[in-house]
């Protein structure tokens, strides 16, 4: 099927996907994972008609129940008659290279309906990683017109943490009777929570969670009129408080107070994305300029080996450069 | 104090390092962790003393038991006389920039002993992050004379994968008795894993854990003779079983078979980091040779409010540069 990566056939794709075609979105999203050529031109092609979906970012600790919440969360905008996308990050498959749990397991009620689109997303599947690639699918499938795109992630390393802030809301899920580590994450992660779920709240020392998270919560200054993250409690495996979890992401989204906040996400990680694509463009350059990729075995070789240290070398290399730029 | 920063301060600052001054590390970190031209001076100035060392990386999801486990290695170490360094990594400060468990209550019965250094690291305290920093924080304290460091990380994020990386011997701690998410991460584990252990082994659940380690391992292909990551049971806070993982670290660090998967390891991460730098000069040459900092705002706000794509962007800045090299 070559023809699909000419440019009239990523076109055709193109068109495809805009109608709404989840064959060609799901192979839309393959180009973008397989991270090359042709894939680069999808997103660039569908790059102006994404924007308008509304998305939820899950994300909280493994065992949390994030996939139980975005399922529910999924349900209720279903009967809403919403069209839904759920990208799942899925940190099995860090050093895996693939989805071990994968879209089969997960969301198996989902399945049968074509109003739901379901990816799973590997950490290392890609040059420049999650943080690169998972922007990219969830812009297909705004693309492709779903109006409402749920990311779930393990929200711990820099590439999650910047994955959730592409979000318009980013709903952190904790669960009650974990040890001190968790305190230590919850203590952390107030400045990216919008809204704070309590799943489990059936089990032991859900209130006592409740409590710490008030506290916590009044340890940050909130200027005058902020909003301040609510505290859901949900059991999701029965469905409890999923549909106060609804209202609450409703009302931060529809609260004016919030836009200054996600436009300022916004900017910064796109700022973060140009700046990478102008790296990739000068190296590449760098390497037509030099016969750079023969010397870097030697030279990392010295470094490893403790003879020489990184920044001599780079300099060195930086030394040979002349760099000029016109109008 | 500005005197330590020139040249001469930092030469002499270097020296008491080198010669074990405690305070002389501590103050040397400080300014590796700023990120300034006086920390990259000093990454320098002691980057060919470090590398003897021999660095533990101890990872495993929040509650696993990681600083009981690191804390009743160090001991071991200290019994035989060796200086201990300890790097725990704390996700904690993910989103607040500050290590708020931090130091002090970590490992409080070594605090009074000189021969065991520890520092909490900040995941968002240095541009370029933890996957820079906390290699040249791990050398500082090896250039220092500490003959065993411990790391200690949760093993999530692309970041922690990458420090962890950086170590000679990996330990993955789990615990019996959590949930499904957990098996899924265990699943794409296997790959990094040196030793396993598992941690609270008198818990529920542990020799279900085992059997299921078992099962894993057994499904990654080991070529003959390679290393077959062993499972060592702990209860760390009691002791039980820490004998058995310093054993299982040393045997994993004398088997001559594990050498060119560690240098392979090392090999990579001074490729990525040697780019990284490259990468960082160019972009300081291009901000010299183009007035890109008072347009970036401009191009930023076209791409966010996707009125351009990104891509589009970034050639149309890569077109007006010239890039050569000599020899």
């Amino acid at each position: 099927m070559g023809g699909a990566r000419s440019k009239d056939g990523l076109e055709a794709l193109k068109e495809r996907l805009l109608a709404g075609d989840t064959r060609a979105l799901a192979r839309a999203i393959s180009l973008v994972e397989g991270g090359g050529e042709a894939g680069r031109q999808m997103t660039q092609l569908t790059f102006t008609h994404a924007g308008s979906a509304f998305v939820v970012g899950v994300t909280g600790i493994p065992g949390a129940g994030k996939s139980t919440l975005v399922d529910g969360l999924a349900t209720l905008y279903r009967k809403a008659d919403e069209r839904v996308g759920v990208v799942a990050v899925d940190p099995s498959s860090a050093f895996s290279g693939g989805a071990l749990l994968g879209d089969r397991i997960r969301m198996q009620r989902h399945t049968s309906d074509p109003g739901v689109f379901i990816r799973s997303m590997a950490t290392r599947q890609h040059l420049g990683g999650l943080a690169v690639a998972t922007p990219a699918v969830v812009d297909l499938i705004d693309a492709a017109g779903h109006q409402r795109i749920l990311i779930e992630t393990v929200g711990v390393g820099q590439d999650e943490i910047e994955v959730i802030e592409m979000a318009d809301t980013v709903v952190v899920a904790m669960v009650p009777g974990l040890g001190d580590d968790v305190q230590a994450i919850k203590a952390g992660i107030l400045e990216v929570a919008d809204i704070f779920v309590i799943n489990k709240s059936d089990h032991e020392g859900a209130d006592r969670l409740h409590q710490e998270l008030e506290n916590l919560r009044g340890l940050v200054e909130h200027p005058k009129g902020e909003w301040v993250s609510p505290i859901v409690r949900t059991v999701a495996t029965t469905g409890e408080g999923i549909e106060e979890l609804r209202a609450a992401i409703e009302q931060h989204a529809a609260d004016p107070r919030n836009r200054p906040r996600r436009q300022e996400r916004l900017r910064r990680a796109w700022a973060r994305r140009l700046r990478e694509l102008i790296d990739e463009g000068l190296w590449s350059r760098l390497l037509e300029a030099m016969p750079l990729a023969q010397e870097m075995d030697g030279l990392v070789a010295e470094i490893a080996g403790r003879r020489r240290d990184p920044f001599s070398v780079a300099e060195s290399i930086l030394r040979r450069v002349r760099l000029k730029a016109g109008k």
